[in-house]
Formats: structure tokens, C-alpha cells, sequence
């Protein structure tokens, strides 16, 4: 989608942030885009004309366009099998630009402050009918920023109007792109362990060592701390886990009962310990939500997990763990992999929002020509909260 | 438990079925046992005193003691970190022989047909408290015929009342023997793949591509057909894989729809291409039940599992399989690990047996003396159904 054949300008810029020549945008009717040419290495930024609405479709504006640990992974080739050139960008709230004639049933009209929802299905199969396309049947699955183009861009051309969803007035623009993709994974796999950490509760309520462990408190992990708050039993213990004390000091102020720090140089043994300390059970915590997502977290977890918790990994370019089998089996562990959710589950996550019950996490704001360097940041585990590219304003 | 103090003779045998001497049995009075003294060796048999009922417990006449793959791999020393000298079993059928004047609240009386539940908790937690000692926070695990002595000898101590179930009159105690081990962990596993099963069912009902993997038609696995049939929606596709055709064959007489060989020699490739198609679907199985549970069955069983499908594993003494996090989170994999099973759902499947819903596999009886000639048997593969031990007559 989105298509690359009315390029009129390409500028290669190297690794400095570039501004687009003014001379480009010839009066606001160029969309201007950082594109993905070659894999590790930096955007290109290129300048073409503004899409028209694809068929049953319609194009948004782009307003705000939040930055994911995937988009990082996307631009690194080796863990990738995805065609370049694309636009990356899958966190996209804006204004509906325009609409297809063709696009039909809808409450959606040209002017509207949206948010986009990323993933489609086949569109035909049982899963797709009933809104749960990242299941589809015949494992077709279309995403903006992966295998279309996305956000990084000022103009996005979406192929089917179900994908808009409207943002209220109340909720702020920056914090609505976040929704679909960071929001609404952090909030599916707070569900996820819902009906096993019901398992734990007793007649007399939330046991007090009864532990939720979060791992990773980048984006995703203070949008759980939250989420849980709302989501699970009252009294629920939550621990953050994290190999950076900022934060975990972060987690702390957005409500979490307990840090543990994960110093990677640590021992092992070590390490368990504290976590089971901070959990307060002999047990281990019933439920860990893995938002790091690697062989050494997958370990980690499954050691500090009580008997018969639950395990949810988020994060979708992990590496391989190992799984023994005897002890997993044995203390009847789950583990659940979990990729974004429901429009459903993001109508329900809205409603908390709108409801002040759930806010973003701390956001910075950076402009499109500097998503390359932003990117390698978060990369490198600098990005506190989350980044979010201001494409346009919401004034504009 | 079952004290091993009084020990009056100990007769070492080799490799080759030996009887007991008829001179040490004292007109019935004593106690006869295959004892496990040394890893890797075949079992000594000894003779000593019918102990008397420990304090709340009770003494049961064992009448059959089914063979497990646990019990192979107990006698392995390698696998394990059990206390020997050890009588293994943990199937076991009987009557009531005594009971201890402390023991209460119980409607078991000497001489009552029964089976034996065979694991306890720390008793005190909230898991232990509402019967479900396998999740016992505390960590502790008491099991007959792994940390205390077992059924492979015709008195058994059990060391709490409450482990004791009736055996209704129309249920053959060959069959009741194996219901608390290879039936309930069969039953659990099937009931912990129904809620995700449920979720592909449409308002048509089942698709006629909605499949069930099971892998493993040993004892296990032919439980599982049945089960699985009783339990699941009606409609559902059973397909049953494993190495051998003439267990296949035996699951299919079970019921099983599909059969696929999941020859070790045979390219991985060809072996999902396979299984896909007796599955019927492009998406691959709604769920799989490992019975098997080894590094080889677990990747495969992934390879072949649909978007969202669950995948059970089964049995104590797996290797460590490879998770590769990315694809698992992706596809929204789960895994669960299965003990067991809690007794309330022991009730249930006896009823359905009792019902004569679900029958036991095929059984073939073997005489106490020929137990380690059996376990090696059952450890090559050469066991087809169930090998139970007639450790006394039902009669005696």
C-alpha cells in the first residue's frame, strides 16, 4: 500500500539529522516520508504526492507516530524477511484526510481524529469474522509498518476503514497513537493471566504474597503496572523487574509495590532470590509478564515462577530459549505468547484511558527527520517511557 | 512411609523372574515387595511384616499396580534424585486392609474396593486446603511410589484417608488402578485444552477442520481418544501420532479419525506436510497433547499448531526443548504443563468410566515377579495399552 511510484524526490541523507528541503514541499500538498531502503541503515528521506484513498479505504494525516522496539528490529535486516523499501511506523494517530466513496458502514468521516488499528487478516476465514485477524486461519496477516507502508510518514494510506477508530476529544493525541500497538499488547497480556491469578484468590480475598511480576519497565512494561492495577484483583502485588535502576525508579512512580534490579552481570541464583524476595511468596509469583522477551528473561522467569503460574511472552523478534521440559511439566507451568490484541480489548483499554484510570507513560516528542537516531537509542535501551515522532501537529 | 526396619529376609535377584520363596511367606502374613536398591538394577524382592496403619492413614491389600513411563525412568537413576531403597507404583487398585482409629470424616471402611490418589501437599495452603496438592505453594510434594514407598508390593501404607476413593462395584479394579494415574493425567490434559478448543467453535458448530493432536497411542494417548471424545464439542477431528503403526492401529480402533506416523527417520518436513494434512487444516491443529514429551515432539508439535493453539505437555521426565520466542509469541502459542490431575476431576472420570463412557486401553497382566522384566519392555516401546501388575487377585 501506500505506493512508492510517485516518488519525485529522494534525498540519501547519512547518519546526521537532516531537515527536508522546503523546496520539496510544494505547499503542503507533498507527503514527506523516512523510508526504509536497506536494512542497518539510515531512513531515506523521500518526498512524493499526497495518496489518494485506496478502494474501501481511506488516507489519515499523521499526527503522531509512536516508536517500538520492533521498529528496531525491522530496521536490522538479519531478523527480518520483510521487502524494502517499506515505511516503518505502526503506532499512527492523526486526522481522517480523506475517504473512498466505496467505503462503506462506517461512522468515520474526513476530518476526524482516529486512531489506527495495524493489523488485518484474510478477512474471510472464522477468526477474521469475528475481529481477531491476529488469529487468522489461513495465517495471512497484512500489518502497517511491515508488510505495508506506516507512520514515519505524514500521510498513511489505510486499505480498509474498519482499521480507523475514533479518539475522543478528551484523550490526547499523542497518547491515542500509542494505544494500538503499546497500550493494547500491555493490556491483552494483563488479561491473559486474569484467569490464573483468579486461581490464587481465596475466600479472604487477595493473599498478600500473591505477586504479578513485570519484566522490562520500558513502554510497555509502565503501561502494565497500570493495567494491572485496573484489570486485576484489588491487592495484587506487583514487582517490576529491569536492568536499568532509572526505570525501575520510573515503574516505581507509576505505582509498582516493588523493583528488583536484573544486573545482567549478577549471578543467577542471585538474581532469583531477590526476585522471590520481592515477591513475598515461598512460591514464586503467579504470574510474570516477559515484555524483554529473550532467552535469558524466558529462564529467568520460569525460575521465579510458583507452581502452576503463568508465563506471558511479549516481543516479537525473541531469540530461542530453552524449555526444560521435566520441570516445566512438573510444576505445570503456562506460558502464552501474546502479539497486540482485539479492537475489542482496545475499545475496552480506550475506555480506561478516557476514563483517567490509565495514562500514558512519560512521552517524548522528536521530529520525523531524527526517527533514525531516536530509533538507535531505544535500541540502546536510552529511550525512557516512550518516543513518539510528532509528524504534524494536531493544530495543523 | 512403609517402614523398611522390619525387613526379615532379602533375596537378591539377577536380570531373570524369580519367584518368592514359599517358606518366607508366613501363612500370609507378610508383606512381599519389589524393592529398588540401586539404580539401573533389577529390583530385590523382599519379604517382610504387613505393617500396621500410620497415624490417620491406612493399610490397603494391593490388588493391581499399573506401569508407568515415570516408573521407567525412577529406575534410572540419572533422571532422578530419589531416595533409595525405594518400592516404586503409583497405580494402585485394593481393599481397605486397616485403618487407623485416628482417622475421621471418611465414609472408606476395611475391606472397601478402592484406589489410591497418590500425591499430598504441605496440607496447610491455600492450594493444598481446596484440593489441589500439585499446586501446593509451599512446594512440597509427597507422592506414593516416589518419595515414599509404593504399590509395587501387596500392602500398601497410605499415609491419609483422604487419598483413598471407592471403586463402584461395575468397575473392574484392573481398570481402577490405572484411573488415578495415566486416566487423570489424560483427563486433565484434555480438559486444559477445552477452553481453546471452544474458541474455534462457530455458531455452525465444530469446522470440520477443527483438529485435535494427540501425540503418543500408548497408554495415555488411547485414554486420551476417548476422552477427548466425551469432552471436547462433538465433530471434532481426532488425530493420533506416534512411531509405531501398530499403536497407531490401536488408536484408531479406539476411535481416533486420523492417524499419522511420525517416523524418526523421516525429514521434519515431510513429517508436518503429514500431519498438516490428517489435520486437515491449513492452520494446523487447534490443540496437541504431548504424551510423549520430549525436545523432538515438542518442536514438531509447534511446527504444526495453529494461531492460537494450545499444546499440552505431559509426563515427568522430559529433556529441554528449544522455544524459538519469536515464532511462539507471533503465533500466540500456549504451552501448559499437565500433572496429574486433582481429585475432583478423578471423580469425573470415574463416572464416565462407571458410565461406561470411557474404558481402560488394552491391559495385559504380569505377575509381581516380573515387574523389571516388564519395565524394560515398556522403556524399548514393547508395551501395547497398559501393563498392570496383578499383585494379588481381587478374589484374595
Amino acid at each position: 500500500m501506500g505506493s512508492c511510484s510517485d516518488i519525485i524526490v529522494v534525498i540519501e541523507f547519512g547518519s546526521k539529522v537532516k531537515k527536508f528541503g522546503s523546496k520539496i514541499n510544494r505547499g503542503g500538498m507533498a507527503r514527506r516520508s523516512a523510508k526504509l531502503v536497506k536494512f542497518n541503515e539510515p531512513f531515506e528521506f523521500v518526498t512524493d504526492d499526497i495518496p489518494g484513498s485506496p478502494p474501501g479505504g481511506a488516507v489519515v494525516k499523521v499526527h503522531y507516530t509512536g516508536l517500538c522496539h520492533s521498529d528496531v528490529d525491522m530496521s536490522q535486516g538479519e531478523k527480518t524477511n520483510y521487502s524494502l523499501p517499506l515505511i516503518l511506523g505502526h503506532e499512527v494517530s492523526g486526522r481522517v484526510h480523506s475517504i473512498d466513496q466505496l467505503a462503506v458502514n462506517s461512522d468515520i468521516k474526513v476530518g476526524d481524529r482516529v486512531m489506527v488499528y495495524a493489523i488485518r487478516g484474510c478477512g474471510v476465514c472464522s477468526r477474521c469474522k469475528v475481529h481477531k485477524p491476529t488469529f487468522c486461519l489461513n495465517r495471512v496477516r497484512k500489518t502497517i509498518g511491515f508488510t505495508e507502508d506506516g507512520g514515519f510518514s505524514d500521510y498513511l494510506t489505510v486499505s480498509d476503514l474498519s482499521l480507523l477508530m475514533l479518539v475522543p476529544e478528551t484523550v490526547a493525541m499523542d497518547t491515542a497513537c500509542l494505544l494500538p500497538c503499546s497500550g493494547l499488547t500491555s493490556y491483552n497480556a494483563v488479561v491473559s493471566i486474569l484467569p490464573t491469578v483468579k486461581e490464587f484468590v481465596t475466600d479472604h480475598g487477595v493473599p498478600e504474597d500473591c505477586a504479578v511480576l513485570l519484566v522490562g519497565a520500558g513502554g510497555l512494561g509502565l503501561w502494565g503496572v497500570q493495567i494491572v492495577r485496573e484489570v486485576l484483583p484489588d491487592g495484587i502485588r506487583i514487582v517490576c523487574a529491569d536492568r536499568d535502576p532509572e526505570r525501575l525508579a520510573e515503574a516505581k512512580a507509576m505505582g509498582c509495590d516493588e523493583v528488583v534490579l536484573w544486573n545482567v552481570k549478577e549471578d543467577e541464583d542471585n538474581l532469583i532470590a531477590a526476585t522471590n524476595q520481592a515477591s513475598g511468596s515461598v512460591g514464586g509469583a503467579v504470574a510474570a509478564v516477559d515484555f524483554v522477551n529473550t532467552s535469558e528473561t524466558f529462564s529467568l522467569i520460569e525460575s521465579v515462577l510458583i507452581w502452576g503460574g503463568i508465563h506471558v511472552t511479549v516481543g516479537v523478534f525473541g531469540d530461542t530459549a530453552s524449555l526444560p521440559l521435566k520441570s516445566f511439566t512438573v510444576h505445570q507451568h503456562k506460558v502464552v505468547g501474546v502479539l497486540v490484541g482485539t479492537q475489542q480489548q482496545l475499545r475496552e483499554l480506550l475506555k480506561l484511558v478516557e476514563n483517567g484510570k490509565v495514562k500514558a507513560p512519560p512521552i517524548t516528542h522528536h521530529p520525523l527527520e531524527s526517527v533514525w537516531e531516536v530509533l538507535q537509542d531505544l535500541r540502546d535501551g536510552k529511550v525512557k517511557g516512550r518516543a513518539v515522532i510528532e509528524v504534524s501537529k494536531p493544530s495543523e
